[in-house]
């Protein structure tokens, strides 16, 4: 009879999936999920930053002419980098520490990301109950809003170039972590990405780079090692970005 | 100067990338590369255990029709389930435990398995230069191969309906962690592999089990464990099967 109500238990929980890839989401069930869109380096936790200092919205944008196009039409900030560098046309770059709360709050950013805004769109077009982004910095913010919410959870990697990536999946693994005992689980990449985190939490920088990240490297190249110190530091940020008409907002915990 | 030819070194080395998903497969360039199809549970394992017993082939089919129909048109044994069971029309099942040497020996096996095949199948599609399969049964002989042929190699999982699953890529994973030395790696999935893989080494079984691997279940639920332990084991038919003429042989190390 234990057993019985044991059962019972489990199959009331929601369930909690991980896709380390876009190009994996389309087998996933997103229309009755709630999508965590996760890209570490650096447009979740830009986001996050920009919004947790002020930030009336942040608009997703994946091209540098669509950034463009809104900071001809709306008053706002252009941001956006391509190659290290911010894109020709835009003013600003990707970095948190570019946003600082005498600077954004109050105004409109319009970020130009490829990989993380990429997987934002994919995930709105198959339907997604809501659409919220995930990093370190506001690690806290989204667990606690995963597990109020008893809905199906997709933590989606953004990854690079439909590559995975291990930064974005140590943080579907530090959300797995966090919140797995109110979810049910049949998922190997939860627990993949779980084990992960478990080994590098104590030292993730250390782990990015002696693991030879690929992103860790794009990124030392242009001497950004402070940025990613910065987004592998939880809670630094610890609001909840929530999409809603085409745009990110602070969203009720 | 030590730095510089540190350098060439480096780039005197072939590549390594690992695979997770068949969804991720056109993301590497399969044409210049030895592809290790790797269906730990329990194609791959199946497949060196019959050649290690000696059986003549393997000739790896995608569906119960193909299967039948070669075993109509040829002297072979047809092998293959559904369900965890030997399919209907089907002599044999999956397992390794059904091809001891006294059985298999000089005969053709024609085993129709679903993720595996199809993975094999793509590789060939897009013109992988040598085809081989991997198994913890077989580990040192891809091993020993793969460092001797000095080529590109690509460590492909075949998962479970394109989802990433644990013990593909915790093979994958003691791949990573045996050859690396004698590779250039750029390819993060690679380096969760060998975490995971580290993490899991001491003992692969429980670490199946502990972490609720989905195949686990699926292959425990039909009283599967003796095959699953027999699986994960090191070494236990160390041949190199090798993919020509639409069969896997007995290649040289």
């Amino acid at each position: 009879m234990e057993a019985f109500f044991n059962r019972i238990r489990l199959m009331d929980k929601p369930v909690l999936y991980t896709c380390l890839s876009p190009a994996l989401l389309n087998l996933y069930n997103v229309k009755n999920s709630i999508v965590v869109v996760i890209d570490i380096l650096r447009a979740t936790s830009t986001i996050a930053t920009a919004l947790y200092n002020g930030a009336k919205a942040v608009i997703p944008v994946d091209s540098v002419e669509k950034c463009m196009h809104l900071g001809k039409n709306m008053e706002c900030i252009t941001a956006g980098e391509r190659d290290g560098k911010v894109a020709e046309g835009l003013q600003y770059g990707n970095s948190s520490f570019e946003y600082p709360r005498d600077f954004i709050e109050g105004k409109i950013l319009v970020l130009t990301t490829t990989n993380g805004t990429r997987l934002l769109h994919m995930a709105l077009t198959k339907g997604a109950t809501e659409i919220i982004t995930g990093s370190f910095l506001n690690l806290s913010a989204v667990c606690q809003h995963l597990v109020k919410m008893k809905t199906n959870v997709i933590l989606a990697c953004a990854g690079w170039k439909d590559k995975i990536n291990i930064e974005d999946s140590l943080f579907a693994g530090a959300v797995v972590a966090n919140i797995k005992s109110h979810f049910e689980m049949n998922c190997d990449a939860s627990h993949i990405a779980e084990s992960l985190y478990e080994q590098a939490k104590d030292n993730m920088f250390e782990f990015l780079k002696s693991n030879d990240a690929s992103h860790y490297h794009r990124l030392t190249d242009f001497g950004l090692e402070k940025d990613i110190h910065h987004c592998l530091t939880e809670d630094l940020a610890n609001v909840l970005p929530y999409y809603v008409d085409e745009r990110l907002v602070v969203g009720k915990l």
